[in-house]
Protein backbone atom coordinates (compact mmCIF):
# COMPACT_ATOMS: atom_id res chain seq x y z
CA UNK A 1 0.00 0.00 0.00
CA UNK A 2 1.43 3.42 -0.92
CA UNK A 3 -1.84 5.39 -1.01
CA UNK A 4 -4.63 5.92 0.98
CA UNK A 5 -7.99 4.37 -0.21
CA UNK A 6 -10.18 6.86 1.52
CA UNK A 7 -8.27 10.14 0.01
CA UNK A 8 -5.63 9.24 -2.63
CA UNK A 9 -2.60 10.84 -0.76
CA UNK A 10 0.95 8.69 0.15
CA UNK A 11 0.49 6.53 3.05
CA UNK A 12 3.84 6.27 5.72
CA UNK A 13 4.45 3.12 7.44
CA UNK A 14 5.09 3.96 11.29
CA UNK A 15 3.46 2.52 14.87
CA UNK A 16 0.41 4.24 15.59
CA UNK A 17 0.12 5.27 19.48
CA UNK A 18 -0.62 2.45 21.73
CA UNK A 19 -0.32 -0.12 18.89
CA UNK A 20 2.85 -2.75 18.45
CA UNK A 21 3.48 -2.88 14.73
CA UNK A 22 3.81 -0.19 11.60
CA UNK A 23 1.03 0.38 9.91
CA UNK A 24 -0.01 2.64 6.66
CA UNK A 25 -1.01 5.56 8.00
CA UNK A 26 -2.12 8.18 5.78
CA UNK A 27 0.34 11.26 5.53
CA UNK A 28 -2.70 13.54 4.66
CA UNK A 29 -5.90 12.34 6.85
CA UNK A 30 -4.51 10.40 9.12
CA UNK A 31 -6.37 7.31 8.67
CA UNK A 32 -4.45 3.69 9.96
CA UNK A 33 -4.84 1.13 6.99
CA UNK A 34 -4.52 -2.24 8.51
CA UNK A 35 -3.63 -5.91 6.73
CA UNK A 36 -4.95 -8.86 8.01
CA UNK A 37 -4.46 -12.23 6.81
CA UNK A 38 -7.34 -13.57 4.24
CA UNK A 39 -8.99 -16.91 4.53
CA UNK A 40 -9.65 -19.57 2.36
CA UNK A 41 -12.43 -21.62 2.56
CA UNK A 42 -12.75 -25.31 0.72
CA UNK A 43 -14.18 -28.94 1.74
CA UNK A 44 -12.98 -32.53 0.64
CA UNK A 45 -16.02 -33.95 -1.21
CA UNK A 46 -16.80 -37.84 -0.75
CA UNK A 47 -19.16 -38.89 -2.87
CA UNK A 48 -19.91 -42.99 -2.10
CA UNK A 49 -16.81 -43.45 -1.04
CA UNK A 50 -14.68 -41.26 -3.59
CA UNK A 51 -13.30 -38.04 -3.74
CA UNK A 52 -13.79 -35.35 -6.21
CA UNK A 53 -11.20 -33.17 -7.13
CA UNK A 54 -10.76 -30.17 -9.42
CA UNK A 55 -7.97 -29.56 -11.79
CA UNK A 56 -6.99 -26.09 -11.96
CA UNK A 57 -7.11 -23.90 -15.10
CA UNK A 58 -5.92 -21.00 -13.45
CA UNK A 59 -2.75 -19.62 -11.94
CA UNK A 60 -1.08 -20.42 -9.56
CA UNK A 61 -0.63 -24.14 -9.73
CA UNK A 62 -2.48 -24.32 -13.05
CA UNK A 63 -2.41 -28.20 -14.36
CA UNK A 64 -2.81 -29.44 -10.37
CA UNK A 65 -5.80 -30.79 -8.68
CA UNK A 66 -7.47 -29.69 -5.70
CA UNK A 67 -10.33 -29.69 -4.20
CA UNK A 68 -12.48 -27.10 -3.95
CA UNK A 69 -10.99 -23.98 -2.17
CA UNK A 70 -11.08 -20.40 -2.66
CA UNK A 71 -11.32 -16.90 -0.89
CA UNK A 72 -13.89 -16.42 1.31
CA UNK A 73 -15.61 -12.88 0.67
CA UNK A 74 -17.94 -10.72 3.00
CA UNK A 75 -21.41 -11.48 3.45
CA UNK A 76 -20.74 -15.35 3.69
CA UNK A 77 -20.26 -18.36 6.29
CA UNK A 78 -17.39 -19.88 6.10
CA UNK A 79 -19.11 -23.20 5.29
CA UNK A 80 -21.33 -21.00 2.84
CA UNK A 81 -17.93 -20.05 1.45
CA UNK A 82 -16.86 -23.50 0.99
CA UNK A 83 -19.87 -24.61 -0.56
CA UNK A 84 -20.05 -21.68 -3.02
CA UNK A 85 -16.66 -22.88 -4.05
CA UNK A 86 -17.71 -26.17 -4.96
CA UNK A 87 -20.65 -24.70 -7.02
CA UNK A 88 -18.08 -22.39 -9.07
CA UNK A 89 -15.13 -24.98 -9.50
CA UNK A 90 -16.93 -28.18 -9.42
CA UNK A 91 -20.92 -27.24 -10.57
CA UNK A 92 -21.86 -29.35 -7.23
CA UNK A 93 -24.14 -29.04 -4.36
CA UNK A 94 -22.26 -30.22 -1.32
CA UNK A 95 -23.44 -30.90 2.20
CA UNK A 96 -20.98 -29.09 4.35
CA UNK A 97 -19.93 -31.94 7.66
CA UNK A 98 -17.04 -31.22 10.08
CA UNK A 99 -14.45 -29.28 9.93
CA UNK A 100 -11.08 -30.97 9.25
CA UNK A 101 -8.74 -28.74 9.01
CA UNK A 102 -6.76 -25.63 9.78
CA UNK A 103 -3.52 -24.30 8.19
CA UNK A 104 -1.93 -21.38 8.93
CA UNK A 105 0.04 -19.94 5.82
CA UNK A 106 2.48 -17.37 7.03
CA UNK A 107 4.36 -16.40 4.52
CA UNK A 108 1.47 -15.43 2.36
CA UNK A 109 -0.64 -14.12 5.04
CA UNK A 110 -3.84 -16.99 4.66
CA UNK A 111 -5.64 -19.17 6.65
CA UNK A 112 -6.76 -22.46 5.08
CA UNK A 113 -9.87 -23.33 6.89
CA UNK A 114 -11.22 -27.14 5.05
CA UNK A 115 -14.44 -29.07 5.67
CA UNK A 116 -15.78 -32.83 4.94
CA UNK A 117 -18.66 -32.58 2.59
CA UNK A 118 -20.65 -34.92 0.66
CA UNK A 119 -22.31 -35.08 -2.55
CA UNK A 120 -26.08 -36.37 -2.05
CA UNK A 121 -25.53 -37.59 -6.29
CA UNK A 122 -22.85 -37.53 -8.15
CA UNK A 123 -23.80 -34.63 -10.41
CA UNK A 124 -21.07 -32.15 -11.24
CA UNK A 125 -19.00 -30.78 -13.83
CA UNK A 126 -15.99 -28.50 -14.76
CA UNK A 127 -16.33 -24.62 -14.24
CA UNK A 128 -14.57 -21.74 -15.39
CA UNK A 129 -11.56 -22.12 -13.21
CA UNK A 130 -11.34 -25.81 -13.86
CA UNK A 131 -9.58 -28.07 -16.81
CA UNK A 132 -11.37 -31.19 -15.19
CA UNK A 133 -13.23 -32.42 -12.01
CA UNK A 134 -13.18 -36.42 -10.90
CA UNK A 135 -14.47 -38.43 -8.59
CA UNK A 136 -11.33 -40.12 -7.62
CA UNK A 137 -10.72 -43.78 -5.62
CA UNK A 138 -8.02 -43.50 -2.86
CA UNK A 139 -5.97 -45.53 -4.83
CA UNK A 140 -6.07 -43.31 -7.75
CA UNK A 141 -5.67 -39.76 -6.08
CA UNK A 142 -3.04 -38.14 -8.32
CA UNK A 143 -0.82 -37.20 -4.71
CA UNK A 144 2.37 -36.27 -6.98
CA UNK A 145 0.19 -33.30 -8.95
CA UNK A 146 -1.70 -32.13 -6.10
CA UNK A 147 -1.82 -28.59 -5.95
CA UNK A 148 -1.10 -27.35 -2.67
CA UNK A 149 0.54 -28.33 0.32
CA UNK A 150 -3.06 -27.46 2.48
CA UNK A 151 -4.79 -29.52 0.44
CA UNK A 152 -2.58 -32.96 0.45
CA UNK A 153 -2.56 -32.21 4.33
CA UNK A 154 -6.69 -32.26 3.98
CA UNK A 155 -7.31 -35.29 2.04
CA UNK A 156 -4.58 -37.21 3.83
CA UNK A 157 -6.25 -36.34 7.08
CA UNK A 158 -9.37 -37.06 5.93
CA UNK A 159 -8.71 -40.45 4.37
CA UNK A 160 -7.06 -41.33 7.94
CA UNK A 161 -9.98 -40.46 10.14
CA UNK A 162 -12.21 -42.07 7.64
CA UNK A 163 -10.09 -45.06 8.02
CA UNK A 164 -10.34 -44.82 11.92
CA UNK A 165 -13.88 -44.09 11.72
CA UNK A 166 -13.55 -41.04 13.58
CA UNK A 167 -14.01 -36.76 12.18
CA UNK A 168 -10.97 -34.34 14.17
CA UNK A 169 -9.72 -31.49 13.64
CA UNK A 170 -6.17 -31.43 12.36
CA UNK A 171 -3.85 -28.45 12.31
CA UNK A 172 -0.84 -27.19 9.99
CA UNK A 173 1.79 -24.24 10.15
CA UNK A 174 3.84 -23.80 6.93
CA UNK A 175 6.10 -20.87 7.73
CA UNK B 1 -12.45 2.59 -0.26
CA UNK B 2 -12.14 5.13 -3.12
CA UNK B 3 -8.47 5.40 -4.87
CA UNK B 4 -6.10 2.99 -5.77
CA UNK B 5 -3.12 1.64 -2.71
CA UNK B 6 -0.87 1.26 -5.15
CA UNK B 7 -0.96 4.59 -7.82
CA UNK B 8 -3.85 6.62 -5.92
CA UNK B 9 -5.80 7.16 -8.51
CA UNK B 10 -9.60 6.80 -8.56
CA UNK B 11 -11.36 3.18 -8.61
CA UNK B 12 -14.46 2.43 -9.93
CA UNK B 13 -16.65 -0.81 -8.81
CA UNK B 14 -17.59 -2.86 -11.42
CA UNK B 15 -17.17 -7.35 -12.43
CA UNK B 16 -14.01 -7.99 -13.47
CA UNK B 17 -14.09 -10.40 -16.69
CA UNK B 18 -14.79 -14.31 -14.99
CA UNK B 19 -15.74 -13.04 -12.03
CA UNK B 20 -19.30 -13.01 -9.93
CA UNK B 21 -18.55 -9.70 -7.37
CA UNK B 22 -18.24 -5.85 -7.75
CA UNK B 23 -14.51 -5.32 -7.11
CA UNK B 24 -12.79 -2.14 -6.52
CA UNK B 25 -10.52 -1.31 -9.90
CA UNK B 26 -8.79 1.11 -10.17
CA UNK B 27 -9.33 3.18 -12.86
CA UNK B 28 -5.95 4.26 -14.27
CA UNK B 29 -3.62 1.21 -13.48
CA UNK B 30 -6.30 -1.51 -13.55
CA UNK B 31 -5.44 -3.29 -10.66
CA UNK B 32 -8.64 -5.06 -8.56
CA UNK B 33 -8.57 -4.65 -4.50
CA UNK B 34 -10.37 -7.66 -2.92
CA UNK B 35 -11.80 -6.72 0.72
CA UNK B 36 -12.23 -10.08 2.56
CA UNK B 37 -13.30 -10.70 6.32
CA UNK B 38 -10.85 -10.72 8.82
CA UNK B 39 -10.10 -12.79 11.92
CA UNK B 40 -10.58 -12.21 15.27
CA UNK B 41 -8.70 -14.85 17.29
CA UNK B 42 -8.93 -15.20 21.08
CA UNK B 43 -9.45 -18.07 24.10
CA UNK B 44 -11.22 -18.96 26.73
CA UNK B 45 -8.69 -18.76 29.15
CA UNK B 46 -8.61 -21.01 32.57
CA UNK B 47 -7.05 -21.49 35.76
CA UNK B 48 -8.16 -23.34 38.51
CA UNK B 49 -11.70 -24.04 37.94
CA UNK B 50 -11.68 -20.26 37.11
CA UNK B 51 -11.86 -17.93 33.98
CA UNK B 52 -10.11 -15.29 33.06
CA UNK B 53 -11.99 -12.31 31.61
CA UNK B 54 -10.74 -8.05 31.03
CA UNK B 55 -13.01 -5.09 31.46
CA UNK B 56 -12.41 -3.31 28.30
CA UNK B 57 -10.76 0.34 28.38
CA UNK B 58 -11.10 0.79 24.87
CA UNK B 59 -14.16 0.95 22.35
CA UNK B 60 -16.60 -0.80 21.11
CA UNK B 61 -17.87 -1.80 24.47
CA UNK B 62 -15.63 -0.05 26.96
CA UNK B 63 -16.37 -0.96 30.22
CA UNK B 64 -17.92 -4.52 29.55
CA UNK B 65 -16.26 -7.75 29.85
CA UNK B 66 -15.14 -10.01 27.37
CA UNK B 67 -12.09 -12.89 27.23
CA UNK B 68 -9.07 -12.10 25.31
CA UNK B 69 -9.65 -12.01 21.27
CA UNK B 70 -8.56 -9.45 19.25
CA UNK B 71 -7.28 -8.64 14.87
CA UNK B 72 -5.21 -11.82 13.79
CA UNK B 73 -1.62 -10.19 12.48
CA UNK B 74 0.03 -11.08 9.25
CA UNK B 75 2.66 -13.31 9.93
CA UNK B 76 1.51 -15.17 13.08
CA UNK B 77 -0.73 -18.52 13.72
CA UNK B 78 -4.33 -18.16 14.98
CA UNK B 79 -3.29 -19.78 18.07
CA UNK B 80 0.00 -17.32 18.15
CA UNK B 81 -2.48 -14.52 17.93
CA UNK B 82 -4.71 -15.71 20.48
CA UNK B 83 -1.70 -16.04 22.65
CA UNK B 84 -0.35 -12.66 21.75
CA UNK B 85 -4.06 -10.84 22.64
CA UNK B 86 -3.85 -13.13 26.30
CA UNK B 87 -0.43 -11.07 26.32
CA UNK B 88 -1.18 -7.79 25.31
CA UNK B 89 -4.66 -7.60 27.34
CA UNK B 90 -4.22 -9.93 30.81
CA UNK B 91 -0.03 -9.84 31.11
CA UNK B 92 -0.91 -13.84 31.46
CA UNK B 93 0.83 -16.42 29.31
CA UNK B 94 -1.66 -18.98 28.24
CA UNK B 95 -1.26 -22.08 26.59
CA UNK B 96 -3.64 -22.44 23.61
CA UNK B 97 -5.83 -25.94 23.85
CA UNK B 98 -8.26 -27.10 21.15
CA UNK B 99 -10.73 -24.58 18.95
CA UNK B 100 -13.77 -23.77 21.15
CA UNK B 101 -15.88 -22.17 18.62
CA UNK B 102 -16.39 -20.38 15.31
CA UNK B 103 -18.68 -17.46 15.27
CA UNK B 104 -19.02 -15.77 11.62
CA UNK B 105 -20.20 -12.31 12.23
CA UNK B 106 -21.66 -11.36 9.23
CA UNK B 107 -22.62 -7.87 9.14
CA UNK B 108 -18.84 -6.42 10.27
CA UNK B 109 -17.13 -9.11 7.55
CA UNK B 110 -15.35 -10.97 10.86
CA UNK B 111 -14.86 -14.67 11.70
CA UNK B 112 -14.00 -14.90 15.42
CA UNK B 113 -12.32 -18.00 16.42
CA UNK B 114 -11.80 -18.75 20.17
CA UNK B 115 -9.41 -21.60 21.55
CA UNK B 116 -9.36 -22.75 24.84
CA UNK B 117 -6.60 -22.33 26.88
CA UNK B 118 -5.01 -22.42 30.66
CA UNK B 119 -2.67 -20.29 32.72
CA UNK B 120 -0.22 -22.50 34.85
CA UNK B 121 0.14 -19.77 37.49
CA UNK B 122 -2.47 -17.39 38.42
CA UNK B 123 0.23 -14.83 36.97
CA UNK B 124 -1.23 -12.16 35.26
CA UNK B 125 -2.45 -7.97 35.41
CA UNK B 126 -4.03 -5.20 33.12
CA UNK B 127 -2.69 -4.37 30.09
CA UNK B 128 -3.23 -1.15 28.64
CA UNK B 129 -6.40 -2.04 26.21
CA UNK B 130 -7.43 -3.31 29.89
CA UNK B 131 -9.28 -1.72 32.87
CA UNK B 132 -9.24 -4.65 34.69
CA UNK B 133 -8.45 -8.10 34.46
CA UNK B 134 -10.17 -10.77 37.18
CA UNK B 135 -10.48 -14.94 37.27
CA UNK B 136 -14.52 -15.76 38.20
CA UNK B 137 -15.83 -18.47 39.34
CA UNK B 138 -18.70 -19.47 37.17
CA UNK B 139 -21.51 -18.32 39.49
CA UNK B 140 -19.72 -15.01 39.62
CA UNK B 141 -19.59 -14.09 36.10
CA UNK B 142 -21.10 -11.01 34.91
CA UNK B 143 -23.35 -12.25 32.33
CA UNK B 144 -25.15 -8.78 31.65
CA UNK B 145 -21.94 -6.93 31.18
CA UNK B 146 -20.10 -9.19 28.42
CA UNK B 147 -19.20 -7.56 25.53
CA UNK B 148 -19.73 -9.42 22.68
CA UNK B 149 -22.46 -11.90 21.88
CA UNK B 150 -19.13 -13.97 20.41
CA UNK B 151 -17.56 -14.45 23.69
CA UNK B 152 -21.07 -14.77 25.57
CA UNK B 153 -21.42 -17.63 23.42
CA UNK B 154 -17.56 -19.32 23.92
CA UNK B 155 -18.09 -18.72 27.31
CA UNK B 156 -21.16 -20.50 27.71
CA UNK B 157 -20.16 -23.36 25.66
CA UNK B 158 -16.94 -24.01 27.29
CA UNK B 159 -18.42 -24.57 30.63
CA UNK B 160 -21.46 -26.63 29.06
CA UNK B 161 -18.57 -28.94 27.56
CA UNK B 162 -16.36 -28.69 31.09
CA UNK B 163 -19.64 -30.04 32.49
CA UNK B 164 -20.08 -32.55 30.02
CA UNK B 165 -16.49 -33.69 30.29
CA UNK B 166 -15.80 -32.79 26.26
CA UNK B 167 -14.24 -30.54 24.67
CA UNK B 168 -16.23 -29.94 20.90
CA UNK B 169 -16.26 -27.27 18.43
CA UNK B 170 -19.58 -25.06 18.20
CA UNK B 171 -20.42 -22.69 15.27
CA UNK B 172 -22.52 -19.76 15.61
CA UNK B 173 -23.96 -17.58 12.64
CA UNK B 174 -24.73 -13.82 13.43
CA UNK B 175 -26.51 -12.54 10.43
Amino acid sequence: MKHCPTCGNTVRYRIPPGDQRERAVCSECGQIHYQNPRIIAGCVVEHAGLLLLCRRAIEPRRGYWTHPAGFMELGETLQHAAARETREEALAEVQIGSMLTVTNVLHTGQVHIHFRGTLAEPVFGCGTESLDVKLFEESRIPWDEIAFQSVEFSLRRFLEDRRLGRESLHFLDIP
